[in-house]
């Protein structure tokens, strides 16, 4: 993923900012633990809530955590006081999600003054091995 | 949408079975409302908790639902012991969804024995006019 | 498809002007039929040059024929002078495409001032009976 | 991208007789001119034939680009014998496509016994630098 510039200097706090307001993201215990410019990173514990019917994540659950990485990511991109929106967003699931802990990255792939094209991905570690769960693609309006 | 015919005549003890070991549309909220072959309804009470930084309903909640009803109807044309997954799914948001509560319909608009090919959507009810928040195509896989 | 309308009063006269430029879909082979306001419709006779390695319809051939719904049902609904840019769009694969003539229609489901939502299908007739070949959704940016 | 290993040893033969039948891509004149398994490389030089409405690349072309890359990239990895179909693709659109010679590469990120997950990118060379014409990911299955 390339280096980007943030055009806002205080991104890190304006992003801080929108994601302490997500609530559906903070009721799931999602976690941001790295802000840069146009790109985040991030973790989930597994619990029994975040189950489908199998055992494993949810796809709601891996869909809203690269909803999350996509969007803050994009935040971090914007001027102060702009927005930004999910325009659409996909997502293609590689592998059954078992773990004790999910990580997450990605951001923004193709900055733009309407919109930031976006991507990210959800994995976890087996035996030092990176299993990705999905991988998701989304377009963020900028308003 | 096509009426559909399940190839299970228990779909509707299998399809329930299955919603009841979700736990994570159980976490959040959402309740099915309506199983037929193939085609699935639901619906989802408004709470902080579904919030995204503007108050309004969150994409990954959305997603959830979306995949809840694709799934599920999914699950409710296949054969007893089988299990379905999601391979993929695209969400695009129509409009903000800020409203007591919410709606979802869809199921299966081409279905295979490999794949079932799916839509939904999530909507609200303003002075009787169904407002569209998101619509939804996912590829399920039966295994 | 909700009726829409159009803020150009020569919608059809400019939505022509820009079909006549575009020499990729001329050079195919595909015809539109018909034009209203945020709906087109449109034909395909199918010849050797369409073939994928099957013989059947060419996703690609397939892939521009939705984007020509699309992207013309979209230009059908914006002002004298305004472009309409494809920003993603998405194909699912129902059927093998295989008959003399392929049948296209679809256009806006959600227009707005900056995209347009639009699904499109492709179909042929067996016995009278449609065969949908594919279905697409895509993302439209209004300049 | 991973390097992945061909199940089939005549994988590059294979491969292009499949590429040698399909007549779409013949037609509008794009090349493969890298084959390894699993991964792809293609060329497309700009013709007149292949503009939309304002003399840039179409997106049908551009749809057709990725599916051949991601299309025979798939079928580098699977058995003699085997077919590969594409079930859904996405492709998001950077920047428009100006330029004599368009370049285009990608291929399985995720391989599967049913399904691999693709990802190709369209790009075209200016003073030196690659811009990103358009990305696409797609699914397709192995029968």
């Amino acid at each position: 993923m390339k280096k980007l510039e943030a055009r806002n200097p205080k991104y890190k706090e304006y992003t801080e900012l929108m994601i302490s307001r997500n609530k559906f993201m903070q009721w799931m215990g999602f976690v941001i633990t790295k802000i840069e410019p146009g790109y985040l990173e991030g973790e989930l514990e597994f619990k029994e809530m975040h189950h489908q019917q199998n055992g494993w994540l949810h796809g709601g659950a891996t869909s809203t955590i690269l909803d999350m990485i996509e969007g803050f990511a994009s935040y971090s991109l914007v001027e102060e006081g702009q927005k930004v929106f999910t325009v659409e967003a996909k997502i293609s699931y590689f592998n059954p999600g078992t773990a004790d802990k999910f990580y997450a990255r990605g951001g923004v792939i193709k900055p733009g003054k309407r919109f930031h094209f976006c991507e990210a991905e959800v994995y976890y570690l087996k035996e030092g091995e990176e299993i990705t769960v999905a991988k998701g693609s989304a377009t963020m309006a900028v308003v």
